[in-house]
């Protein structure tokens, strides 16, 4: 049986929020100032620097912190390096943007840890996982309120998952009229899946629908592009951009986009029949 | 035609996270050290409250505070006097639990601006929506990362919309094999409730589905449960606890639980078929 010791590192899986250094939590910039390794993507590692670097923060980290920046797609690999960083004793923080278990490194870790190959010390570390905001909260804060009733929040990226899967639950979504929101809309190798998606929603939703575009909000880059389903085209998304898709009752008041929290089906779509909303 | 002027004021609508102030962002701890009022339901302004009452944070606010609190279940009394406070020239900040965009005051504040009788004023001001980590993302985070595959939100309060489109909803989300967070599961007045969405969830998932009874997270009154669907009791939860609810592939490894980021339908609930779910 494997016991922790006093030596035993510890692993904190730590989200970084959307972009704004000011929309990271006191909790993740406390485990940073403890850390003797910060893991992540290399913009994450990039942003956790230009934190601590930030004159408002007056206290120094406690030792020189060992920085490993890697590349995207290769999340296992570095959850692994991590876990083996902590098991050597040391306090390790890997970094997520947004929050570290919406589509970031929190499952990748539990992964890592589960392999038939894990070493079962691991299974010891003091683990950790810091919440923080992720992009659609972000998203819809910039926008109004559009996620303001029930949603539903749906990864594009098809490498993990058959579009089948895609596919089936925005059907689901859209008759059950949840808002939705639509993370890694666009990538690079497969920008078709964008497209596919608004065939989808064209099928189950009216065109009146409203989506926005919001791309790298909190950040120099950010831009929010707000339209109907109808006037909806597939450049409007990059990787960059988190979708949301209003409700039926999803609705426009001034520059702003909202769901009331109310909702009558007499009003809005019939979700409580069995067939597909129109 | 309304046009802002150099008086007008300002009115943000700002999370205070899931209770742990070491969750709150800087950015909310800024619009609360701007603030002329802070309105909110009564502990959350208290929460913000012991914010700025921290040794930690050296400034003092610009100026005295006037605090508004205010009992449950009176969001648009509150969002009116909150709007009508800005009209008058004031840094209004509104606080929030959580995300304020999630079941909280953001959706609350435009439906009063789009009421009949708002003033027209009321549309010209100055409105932010400052993002927070929302109690699922807590709950989640203290679990593992249950939500880390796609999944859905859903408000368990019905005062606001018919049984039957929460039933629907969940037999959908079901389905589409989504994992479910479920806000405000057990009201006193409504009890009921939560027993019929058990029934829900053991008509459409196996009773080896793994739940998360997660109450107060970050708080001195943190309780965290995990149980199967088929050990899940109605009174795991009261309204300060937030329900998670497993995919077919939520697993746990060590005292974790998560979901893994890949989805096989071949493993998994067959989401492409046309028929629920087992």
């Amino acid at each position: 049986m494997v016991t922790p010791h006093a030596t035993m590192g510890r692993l904190c899986i730590a989200g970084l929020g959307p972009g704004d250094l000011a929309q990271i939590t006191p909790a993740v910039r406390e485990a940073l100032l403890a850390a003797d390794d910060v893991v992540g993507y290399f913009p994450y590692v990039a942003r956790a620097q230009a934190l601590l670097a930030q004159e408002a923060y007056t206290q120094a980290p406690a030792q020189a912190v060992q920085w490993h920046a890697s590349d995207n797609r290769v999340e296992l690999d570095r959850a692994r390096q991590a876990l083996a960083l902590a098991a050597q004793g040391r306090q390790v923080v890997v970094v997520s943007s947004g929050d570290p278990g919406v589509f970031a490194m929190a499952s990748a870790v539990f992964e890592a840890l589960e392999a038939a190959d894990a070493p079962p010390a691991w299974l010891a570390l003091d683990i950790e996982v810091l919440p923080g905001v992720t992009a659609m909260l972000a998203a819809a804060a910039r926008a109004g309120a559009p996620l303001g009733h029930d949603f539903c929040c749906i990864n594009l990226s098809d490498n993990l998952k058959p579009w089948a899967v895609i596919a089936r639950r925005v059907q689901l979504a859209a008759e059950a009229d949840f808002a939705m929101a639509f993370y890694n809309p666009r990538s690079r190798s497969r920008p078709e899946g964008f497209v596919r998606l608004l065939e989808l929603l064209r099928a189950h939703c009216e065109p009146e629908r409203l989506l926005i575009f919001a791309r790298a909000v909190s950040t120099p880059d950010e831009a929010l592009q707000v339209c109907t389903l109808e006037q909806a085209r597939p450049e409007m998304a990059d990787m960059r951009t988190v979708v949301l898709v209003g409700n039926s009752s999803t609705r426009r008041v001034g520059r702003w986009v909202y769901t009331p929290r109310y909702y009558d089906p007499v009003d809005a779509a019939d979700v409580t029949s069995n067939g597909s909303t129109p």
